[in-house]
Order: C-alpha cells, then sequence, then structure tokens
C-alpha cells in the first residue's frame, strides 16, 4: 500500500531498481545543499531519506527544511563519486519535474533533521520545550524509532498470547475505589450528582472477577491511573499488559510470562536464556540491597555482623553492619569521598563509612583507626577485597543499611560505566514475604487498612501453602505465593497467586485491620462473587512503559510515550489541567447539596 | 499450554483418542443426574462439557451447581446407546478415582448451566439482575461467545492493519478539554488545584499531532468517553478503532477500511463483496430517510411533492410529499393503524397518513377521500404499490418528513420479519455536507460554536475540492470529504479527510463562530502545529461496541461488553458512582480557592 493518493512510492523503495522509472514521492524537506544553482535536497518520510535532485531555481529557491512538498520525477543514478553508502537509497537521485508544496513551515525551534541525527542529540532543547512541541520532537529518528519498537514489542507480546489461546477483555475505566496503595483519580458522575467514578489505578479485582465468569485467560494492555507525586519518572497514567489464569499456580504464570518476555525481546533479535533465574527476595536484600536486583554485574554485599560482633567500634555495635566493595576506589581523591557522604545524606543517611587497601597494604579511611588490630588484619578476606580497593559500609538497622549498599553498589558500577544498556540480566524475585509493615519510612505506598500490617504486593495476594493456616498469628514472617521480573535493577512487573476463597481473604484483611463492614463497603462485590465457586487463579502484570524504556534503552519512560506528562502532570504542549467554566462545573453536579434539593 | 498445576487436559481434548489414560481436569458442576447411586455430572470449562462419573455417594453427595472441582479419573468409552453426538467428548466418559472441591457455590441467582442454554436464554432476570452478578452472567455459553468473539475480532483487525504497516500508538487519557460535540468528563487535577483534566471524545486532536509529528500510519484501540444523557444504547466509555494516515485521500482510506472489515467478518466465515456500495448522503436521505440505511431489504421512500403539487389536499400542499409502501398492509386492522399513529407521535410526527389499495382496487384509508380523482387513479402506480399494499405517507419540511418514513419503512421491515441478523448490507455513505444547522430539532450534538452552522462530522473536516474556495460563502451548500461505513442500518464509523492547512482550518472555525481568541484557547496547540509542515492526512474511527454487536447478532452493545454500565451510568455489580470521602474530596482540590491562599 505504498501507493496513496499522494505518491507512488515511499522513500526508502526508491533504489537502482527504479533507474529510468518516474516516480511521485511526498515527504519533509530535510536537508538542503545547494551547488551551483542546483538544490539537493534529502526528502524525508516514515521510511527515510532519497536525495531530490531540483534544476529550476524558482522552484527550488522558496523550499526551507519541514516544507512539506509532494514531487515527480525522474530516477537516475548518482554521478560518481557522489553516492551515499550510508543510505539505501543512496546510489541514486530523482530529478524533479514538478513540485508542490503541500504545506509550509515556519522556522523551528529545534532541528529535527536526520542528517544531523547525532548531533542533534546534543542540540536538544529542554524537556518542556521537547514536550510543547512534541509533533517535532517525535520528528526526530531516535523517536520514531522508540514508537516503531513500542508497535513491534506490543503486536509481539499480542501474539505470544495468542498463541498461548488468551482472549483480549476490556476492562471499564469508570468504576469504584479500591484500595490497591495509591491515590485514585476520581471523576464526578453528572448523572448522579454528588456521586464519582473512580479511575482504575489497575484491573486488578475486574480480572478476578473475569476468572470468577470462566475466562480462563485473559489479556488486556490496560490503561491504569495513580494519583502519586510525580517524583522521578512516574506518569499520572500509565500502561500495563495485564494477564490472569485460571487453574494455575506461580509456576506456570511464570512459564508463560518468559515466553512472553522471550518474544518481545526477539524482536530486536535477543535471545533470552529460558527459564530466567530466580533469587528468593531475601537473598536479593542480602546479597544486593534491593527488591529489584542489577545483575548485569556482580560485588554483592558482603554481610559483617558477626565479624564485628566484639568490635570496639561504636558505630558498628548494631543489628547488621555490611560492606560493598568499590573495586579499585582505593585512590579516589578525598573530595570525592566527601560526594560520597553527600550521595549517602541524601537518601536519608548520616554517611557512608569507608576504608582504603591502598597498594602497599595499608588499611587507610577514616574507619581504620577505629578497628581493632584483629578486625583490620582480616578485613580484607571478610569483604573480599584486593589490595587498591576501596569498601563502604553501612550498619543500623538491617533494612536501611541494605538498602544503602545497594544503592551504593549500583552507583559504584555506574560510575565504572558497568551498566551496559544493551546487555539484559533478568531474574525473577521470589518468596516475598506477604505482609510489611506500615511504619516503613522508605515506602510511600499508602496502607490499605488500619493495622502495623499492610500488604507488601496487595490483599489479594494468596499465603504460601505453608502459611495458609497461620499467617494470621505471625504476620511478621508469612510467606505469599507472589513474583516480581525485574530487569537490569528495574521492576518490569510482578504477581501472585491469588486468593479465591472468602475465608483466606477475610482473614487477610483482618490481618490490615479491614473489618467485615469495611471489606463490604469497598470491595462486597468480590467478597460476593466468591460465594458462587470461584476457580484458583493467578496472574502477573508487566508495566509497560518501563518494559519498552528498557529494551529501547532509554532513562525516561516519557521517551517511550508519545504525549508524555511532565513534572507535575503538566501538559506542556496542550496546557493541561486548566481550569473550567462556570457552567461545566455546575453540570459536573460537584457542588451538589442534597438539602438544596 | 492446557496443563497446568491444576490439570492436564481442558474438557474438550478428553475424546476417544484419550480412552484407558488417566486425566486430571478441573472446572464447575455445570449439570448433575443421579442414576442407581451413581451421580453423572458434566464438568464444564472455558472449552466446554465432559461427562464424569461418580461412583462414591459420600464423595458426590455434597456437589451441587457451580461448585469448582479438581477430578482425577481414568479415560472410557460410553456404554452404547449413552453417547452424546452434540458433544464433542459426548463418546467418552470419566470415571471418578479421586475428586477435590476447589471451591464452594451458593445457590444461584440465576442458572447459568450450558445445558439449559436455550431455556436460559427465556428465563433470564432482568438486566439490572444480569449485570449485579455479572461474573455469573459472563458463564453463560451465549457471553463467552460474544467475549471470544470480541477478542477474535479484535485480532483480526490488528492483523489486518499489521500487513498495512500501521503503529499502534497509545494517546493520553488525561488530555485538555476539545469540542467535539458531546459533553467532556473530566477529572480534578490534584497537583494544580482548581485545574482539570478532560477525558478523550476520540483522539482526535491527538491522531492528527501524530500525522504533524511522522507517523504517517497510525491505530490505536482506543477508550472514548462521552457524557451523555444514556438514552437507548450508549455507554458513558465506549472503544473505538481509531486510524488516520498521512499523504492519503478518501479512496485510500476507504480501500484500508475495507480491508479490515472484510478480515473481521471473516474471522466468523463471511467473505464480504468488495469493494463495498456506496450510496451519497443525498440519496441515502431521498431513498431510505436515513444517513445509516438498512439496504438488507428495499422498499425506498417514493418522492410525492410533485405528484401532489396541485393537490386539493391541505396536509400534501407542502414543501415536501413522500410515501413509503407497506406491502400487503392493505388489511391491517383499524387498531394497529392506530398504533402506527401513536408510533409517528412518538417520534415527534403528528401522525402517519395512509391509504390502503384493497384487492378490488378500490382505495381506501382516511386520505382517500381528500384527494382529486386523478391523484387517486394514478397513486397505485406513482408510489409502486400493488393491490393488497398499504402506503405511508409523510409531509411538511423535507428532512424531517424523510426521517419518519425512513424510520416507518424500517418498522415495516421489522414486523415483516426481514431484519435477519446473519444478513450483512454494506454500504459507505459519501458526500456529506460541510455544515448543518445548530437549529436541527432532531439532533442533540451539541454545536460547537456559536453560529447557525455547527459541523456535520466535526470542526477538522475537510471541504471536498470544489468547495476549499467557497464554502464560507455558501455553508448550506458547502460538501466535504468525509465518509461513513453503515451496516445493517448502524453506522458501523465514520472518517474524513482533515485540514492540514491553517488558513482553512480559521475560515471553518469562522463559520462555525469560532474567533480567532476562542480557537486558539481550545486548539490552539494543533493550529500551532500546523505552521511546521503538517502532511495532508484522513482517517477514520470504527464504533467497536457496535461493529462487535453487529457481527455478534446482538441488538444491545451491552451484551458484548465485559462490564457495561446500566441506565444512568450506574454499575449494579460494584455500585460506582458512589459518594467520595471528605478526606478524597479536598485532596482532589475541587474546593481550591485562590483566594483563600
Amino acid at each position: 500500500m505504498s501507493q496513496t493518493a499522494y505518491r507512488t512510492h515511499h522513500a526508502t523503495e526508491v533504489t537502482e531498481k527504479l533507474v529510468g522509472q518516474r516516480v511521485t514521492l511526498a515527504g519533509w524537506v530535510d536537508r538542503r545543499r545547494d551547488h551551483g544553482g542546483v538544490a539537493f535536497i534529502d526528502l524525508r518520510d516514515a521510511t527515510g531519506l532519497v536525495q531530490i535532485v531540483i534544476y529550476d531555481e524558482e522552484v527550488a529557491r522558496p523550499l526551507r527544511s519541514e516544507f512539506v512538498v509532494q514531487v515527480v520525477g525522474e530516477v537516475r543514478e548518482r554521478p560518481e563519486g557522489n553516492e551515499n553508502e550510508h543510505l539505501v537509497t543512496g546510489k541514486v537521485e530523482v530529478v524533479v519535474e514538478s513540485l508542490t508544496v503541500l504545506a509550509k513551515s515556519d522556522a523551528l525551534p529545534f532541528q529535527v533533521s536526520t542528517a544531523l541525527e547525532n548531533e542533534a542529540e546534543n542540540k536538544l532543547p529542554g524537556e518542556d520545550v521537547r514536550l510543547k512541541y512534541r509533533y517535532l520532537d517525535l520528528r526526530r529518528p531516535a523517536m520514531q524509532r522508540n514508537l516503531k519498537l513500542r508497535s513491534d514489542m506490543t503486536r509481539a507480546a499480542r501474539h505470544a498470547l495468542e498463541e498461548m489461546d488468551f482472549t483480549e477483555v476490556e476492562t471499564p475505566t469508570f468504576i469504584k475505589s479500591t484500595p490497591e496503595g495509591a491515590r485514585d483519580f476520581v471523576v464526578p458522575a453528572r448523572l448522579v450528582p454528588g456521586s464519582w467514578y473512580a479511575l482504575p489505578q489497575s484491573p486488578q479485582l475486574l480480572k478476578q472477577l473475569l476468572m470468577v465468569g470462566g475466562v480462563e485467560r485473559y489479556y488486556q494492555l490496560a490503561r491504569c491511573y495513580r494519583d502519586e507525586d510525580f517524583r522521578a519518572d512516574r506518569q499520572p497514567e500509565f500502561t500495563q499488559l495485564d494477564i490472569e489464569m485460571s487453574y494455575v499456580g506461580q509456576e506456570d504464570v511464570m512459564a508463560m510470562a518468559e515466553k512472553v518476555i522471550a518474544a518481545i525481546w526477539k524482536t530486536q533479535g535477543y535471545d533470552i536464556k529460558l527459564p530466567i533465574d530466580r533469587i528468593t527476595w531475601q537473598d536479593a536484600m542480602d546479597k544486593y540491597g534491593s527488591d529489584k536486583p542489577d545483575l548485569r554485574f556482580g560485588n554483592p554485599i558482603v554481610e559483617l555482623t558477626d565479624y564485628f560482633k566484639n568490635t570496639p567500634f561504636r558505630v558498628f555495635q548494631a543489628p547488621y553492619v555490611g560492606a560493598v566493595v568499590f573495586p579499585d576506589g582505593a585512590d579516589t581523591p578525598r573530595r570525592q569521598f566527601d560526594g560520597w557522604q553527600e550521595w549517602a545524606r541524601q537518601r536519608g543517611a548520616k554517611g557512608l563509612a569507608y576504608v582504603q587497601f591502598s597498594g602497599d597494604g595499608e588499611l587507610k579511611g577514616p574507619v581504620a583507626k577505629n578497628l581493632s588490630d584483629e578486625e583490620r588484619a582480616g578485613l580484607k578476606q571478610a569483604v573480599g577485597a584486593k589490595d587498591g580497593d576501596a569498601v563502604f559500609f553501612a550498619a543500623g538497622a538491617r533494612e536501611p543499611s541494605q538498602l544503602l549498599l545497594g544503592a551504593a553498589r549500583v552507583e559504584i558500577a555506574r560510575r565504572a560505566g558497568l551498566l551496559d544498556p544493551k546487555k539484559f540480566a533478568f531474574t525473577w524475585v521470589v518468596d516475598f514475604p506477604l505482609f510489611k509493615r506500615t511504619d516503613d519510612p522508605d515506602d510511600d505506598d499508602v496502607a490499605v487498612g488500619h493495622s502495623k500490617w499492610t500488604s507488601m504486593h496487595h490483599p489479594f495476594t494468596m499465603p504460601s501453602a505453608d502459611w495458609i493456616d497461620k499467617f494470621d498469628k505471625d504476620p511478621e514472617h508469612a510467606m505469599s505465593d507472589s513474583y516480581d521480573i525485574v530487569c537490569n535493577g528495574e521492576e518490569m512487573g510482578g504477581g501472585s497467586v491469588r486468593i479465591h476463597r472468602n475465608d483466606i481473604q477475610e482473614r487477610v484483611l483482618d490481618v490490615l485491620g479491614i473489618g467485615p463492614d469495611e471489606a463490604n463497603e469497598k470491595f462486597g462485590f468480590l467478597l460476593e462473587a466468591f460465594k458462587y465457586g470461584a476457580p484458583p487463579h493467578a496472574g502477573i502484570a508487566l508495566g509497560w512503559d518501563r518494559t519498552v524504556s528498557i529494551l529501547a534503552g532509554e532513562d525516561s519512560i516519557r521517551d517511550v510515550i508519545a504525549f508524555p506528562k511532565a513534572g507535575g502532570g503538566r501538559d506542556p504542549l496542550t496546557g493541561a489541567p486548566a481550569p473550567i467554566s462556570d457552567e461545566q462545573r455546575a453540570e459536573t453536579g460537584v457542588d451538589y447539596d442534597p438539602d438544596e434539593e
């Protein structure tokens, strides 16, 4: 279907095969060079570039960058020595016989030319400008590739799921508020004044209802909404590849998901070795100080609690002491170590203790003098360091110390250039606790209930078989049947076996401090559904924006979303969000007062 | 992937091939029969039914309808004479060795059994009950088929578009309000207190921006939102298959859409003859009194304005007189004709004049005596009736008269049983006017501007080539490059060539009564985008819920949506919409008062 009303061929179809033929092309003026009164123009369309040659100065004169033109002309070989081997069309050019300007362009706020791609990346304006002129930003080859990559990945995932007999089902956007750990976006319902719909944080309960409804294999590329403070790289709306299955256990879901992930990576030529390795949540925390460890490199955390159990150093007389090696870090200048202290303070730590194993075997650094001779003597072996390395320590409560060391481990690798975006290290993280404490200061999720326990995943997660009878007697140690898929230190997705029995669901809610009345009000419909024969079921969701950004090698998910929001949920392109008129407001019913009726 | 933690086979995989093998199955107890202490149970899963046989009364006793069970047993041939030829599994049965109840079921509010399918349709409760227990309603075979059909159609459409090199792009749900003829749903933006996002009525402007951004072929199965009064069969959220292309004209889009539609219908074994026939909007109105004519049957409207130009009958001394034949309607009892009068009055008409051509050639009916002898004599031939027919008339303004006759034409066919849901009559409706009057009483769209003209499609529709220079001088007669695809009297979708030049866009907005300031405020971003070289583009959108319902043969789109809303946008299942807490309300920022800051 190249041939349309405006063209006979796409740009990159114009090759040696067409020499001597007349073609009609349409596209943007990408770059223009003039030699001796002749204009050479790179014409750009969605497929790429082709050179057109205009001998008529009258025709060529008005043409500027990003004019949209239609040209009719004959394809000829380029004169010898003028070939461009970087282009598919580099051996030919089109001698223009007639040209129509389909649309003019003002001078651009920034350059989008393909020819300037490498330089252009460096000349990009700030993100607000890119987003304000997103339609220009999208013309850049890098963004064209990202959009195409996303579409290709989506297609591959769908095809893999179709082969496994999944049914795509669309679930509603207008639902009732459900407790999933973040704030809901809400929409006033004009026809029921004073009432609101909530937008789904995920289709979690809806897909569980589909299982109760006999759809044994469901999937959907689902839009989800969370009204969070837009720290870091979050968007108010995001997409997840949402999957649920009946009559399956954890292994079935993981095997299915591995096939999907392998199909996605295959689109870019990567063969992922299956099955994907696994690590328990406890091991991930102990070794990598993270529930989403980056395994592109080693250098695990070493626990030294036992090693320092009789230490004279007050700081290390702590429930937990751990260390991570900073390879070849011994010669790091003092002011860089000071920078590390600042880095640690920004993460809420008091600082980052360190020692240096200098080349001559001497132990240096502020901590060194506080240790006993015995501790100094055995330290190198205990942490697995070599002469020339430095070592960072953290001491205190176990989890925050591990998180700090885990972050230091990644930062060390980042500075050493070990975070290769073309290398993909997958792992499943398994054996998660069922609950976590609500007073965890490192967690910004909203507790779903009113007790000191909240769900590690969500309240619908099945306790593991060993814990079904006793999870509520020992919430601290209870484990769940849940799993996360992690790639390069990013959580790509996660899932769990779900509770399908009311007795278990009610006991879990009780631990969370959600009594029967509140449970009924919030999701009585799920508890009601479980009365009528709910099959065992389990599922997973992949954060689609993040998954695409990982494979695209982009740091920010905004670079793989066509029209993302900037900070604070603003859209520099359209100006959303914006005030509404008094009439619109009145119609929404938000000011409805039942007493005035 | 039949084999999972809970089963070795699906129900319908259990055939003669497995005789003698041990299988593990899981599913619902569909129907149970007991003979001589032996229980025969139809076990149901997503694939269908298989009979299991339980000899142990202790095991069988507690089992009730819709219990979820897992059984292990040996496959054997059924005793001769006990085969069920309606089932794939009808020659075998599974003798149960062990059975586990995975979930119990209370007595059901209504029956969902496959075995009762035909009767069950008649025993269905009211729709509110079906929606409240939607997870049970979805277990019914008819609904399982509809969900599967929808998924299959979606897959076929995607594959067809993929073959034509379309890129799937997701556009945002949180946008700025744009004028598209209905009320927006709005979402308060907590982080910008007092500001709101609008939910898209369609991705119209976003997909146009994608064209400006160089995505030459875009598609998306897009969720759209319109806050309308939920008359008839509308939903507050709906899905459309949204498509846009650059460097194309109307013919390109229509050819592309025909391939997609053919691929969809092919999933159910229908071969649609391409190209699809076309009718002009004017012809559709004149002949069928509708811009979405049902062409499964003929019986067009006949215009009689000229015929009655000298009539003595005051009622027919009108700008327009038309008629539609009611075949074999002459002997219709008087009280049924009275019913037709009531039918017409419900449509806002004063009544429905008629005559009867009785078998003996005599002209009867209330109108007959008002006509001249000459008019009476020639009428049968003029309207194309035969003895034994009746004829309905409408007189008055052209358009409302035609709409009434068009509705009568369909109602006549409906009562005659001519609306076969398994027959599909497609047509393109083309050559639409560019504008329509805002004072049209038969149109509930909201005018987008402030003049007596509003857009027939939307403000971004291109005038046809003949009219580009003069549409604003004669808005009444100006034509547009737009097209609707109609099947069986339903509008499946529509589209248009879009304006891609600011000069034309501004002149169209001017006709609509939208001045430069308002245009800039409402969609200045589009006008800004057109400054930087916008390619010519065109597109189409198919209303996906409606398209599925047509192919499924369902009258209501609610039967092809997993979780639809009931009247007034209520969800009987979850209770949405619902009040929100004072805390939630405060957080939304809807009560933000800048003066209080």
